[in-house]
């Protein structure tokens, strides 16, 4: 079933990308090269398939609507936001080797690493930058909040290199790293406009709690993609996780299964060889054998309903809270 | 000559060293443990060389006394712009492939690229959020230039990766680059105390136009001593930049010079194989018969002249403006 693109994300990308685009421009002209393709502004290495889905952005635009706000008064937040998840998408592609992001050649393969770090500290920069220009003290509490969600996503990434020398790893640990590297930016996403405009505290902790439990749903959901998400969808190639072998949680729940295919799994995945196309057609059958698929799908509607719970505590507008839970659903979906 | 190391660096290490161990505690305890190689405070890879000489820091402190305020009063932005200036040196070593950081292995050669690459950019947040938490219309503008001058260095970066692969670099070219990638951190150094503290915007201007120049003759001095330093002196190989062909403002003067022994110079950076240590003795001398030597002492001088006369106009008090040009002269001296 695929979830049709909720209009907010459309809305929120053409808010950003003004924003965005000014921002870029401020920077030396090979570094916002690397940014351009980035953001899928060039077609220097082929393919014109836009920068992503400007989910981020898009919560944080509610979260302004939220607290009263408009949408106008949370574009420096909303950029701000997108330009920290760029630079983690830019350092991590570099240090998990991913050669591929939204089915273009990812920025290191195409202007070499030194470039792309150097993009990934630049983005990192403006994003600061932005929210510093706007002297209000609910900006000052917004660039607070991005960057202690910047450090988050900084731990969940160690503690996702430090998974891949382990092969004990549980699922609780891989949750917990989650939480942060996927799940604090969208907490902030969540918060962070009605931040800005000065929404109360209750609110901000309900909405950055909806975020978490939703990041979760979204963590969950790519992680099926990476084992049964078809090449079109993911921009990847098929089976990219367990070709990869990395430990995300469908994989980790089934290797600590203690079921027979749980095992077989784990003895599968330790071959020193590359794995053949049957090897991780095998593969994902153990998964789902060991109850690995089953349990991922269960535990995202769970955190769904939880996010969604964490709305109608919060004293969100009835028309906003509907057009979150749009939003949660659909990056929740199996075929975005 | 050696000069003697100004009391005011030791101090404003003191200073900055509770607060930079209380950040980096925040830290999860991997990248932590990249942090602490990187300050010195660890001896994981051997040696126990403390880390760096607190320049920046000790100009931010004076700063703030040129200003009328207190160095208590501006410790999170002194250790801020530490704190940047790691986060630059963590990810410039892995660019520039680097292999020897203050006469020890430089980080990512002990903990891998990935968690080099990620501690950098910790550093960067920790910088950001060191100053969000003093919420003093002060704290938010020195924030906003130390933003500024994180750009920068990141642009004079850029540029300095740009150079590797052209033949035709010229002098003004490198030295606009050395402006961005050591001037403007040295800029806000020597004034983000001054911010801090209230100080007045001629005052401010002022002390960065003093930090911009004394940058260069900084980067001046370390040029010549890529050259002739000692690796006592520099912690690094013998003849280090010439051994890995870097651009730097000496080499280039000569290369540029239109004299026999550049074009001598020339041909033998052009060389494809890796170049004896007979070579590098030839090449430093033809760097000093091209004039390259000569010209980049003289220049350095000249910087240190203009930066104290930034300062006597900067209505800097007179005991504070000697300590200013104490540092300045101890940076520029061939043997720190």
């Amino acid at each position: 079933m695929t979830a049709a693109v909720p209009p907010q994300l459309t809305g929120a990308r053409a808010l950003i990308d003004p924003v965005l685009r000014e921002a870029v421009a401020r920077l030396d002209p090979a570094t916002a090269r690397v940014a351009a393709h980035h953001f899928g502004w060039t077609d220097t290495a082929g393919g014109s398939v836009p920068g992503g889905k400007a989910l981020r952005p898009a919560l944080a635009v509610l979260s302004a609507r939220a607290a009263g706000g408009y949408a106008e008064e949370c574009s420096p937040v909303a950029a701000a936001v997108e330009l920290v998840h760029a630079f983690s998408l830019l350092h991590d592609d570099i240090m998990d080797g991913d050669r591929t992001r939204r089915h273009r050649p990812a920025a290191w393969t195409v202007f070499g690493q030194a470039h792309a770090i150097l993009a990934g500290d630049a983005l990192l920069a403006l994003a600061a930058e932005l929210l510093l220009e706007h002297d209000t003290p609910g900006h000052l509490r917004a660039a607070r909040s991005l960057s202690l969600a910047t450090r988050g996503l900084i731990a969940g990434q160690a503690m996702d290199l430090s998974f891949e020398r382990r092969q004990d790893v549980t699922v609780e640990e891989v949750l917990r790293m989650s939480m942060r590297k996927t799940g604090d930016l969208l907490a902030c996403a969540a918060s962070i406009g009605a931040v800005a405009v000065g929404g109360p505290d209750d609110m901000v902790f309900a909405l950055a709690s909806f975020g978490a439990e939703a990041g979760l749903a979204f963590q969950l959901a790519d992680d099926l993609l990476g084992i049964w998400g078809s090449p079109e969808t993911t921009g990847k190639p098929v089976r990219s996780d367990l070709r990869a072998r990395k430990k995300t949680l469908p994989i980790v729940a089934a290797l600590t299964s203690r079921t027979p295919a749980g095992d077989r799994l784990g003895r599968l995945l330790a071959w020193p060889e590359p794995l053949s196309d049957t090897d991780l057609d095998d593969a994902a059958r153990l998964v789902e054998d060991a109850g690995g698929r089953a349990w991922a799908e269960q535990e995202a509607k769970h955190r769904l309903d939880a996010a969604e719970r964490h709305l109608t505590a919060a004293g969100v507008p009835i028309d906003v809270r509907e057009e979150f839970c749009d939003i949660a659903r659909f990056i929740a979906s199996r075929d975005h």
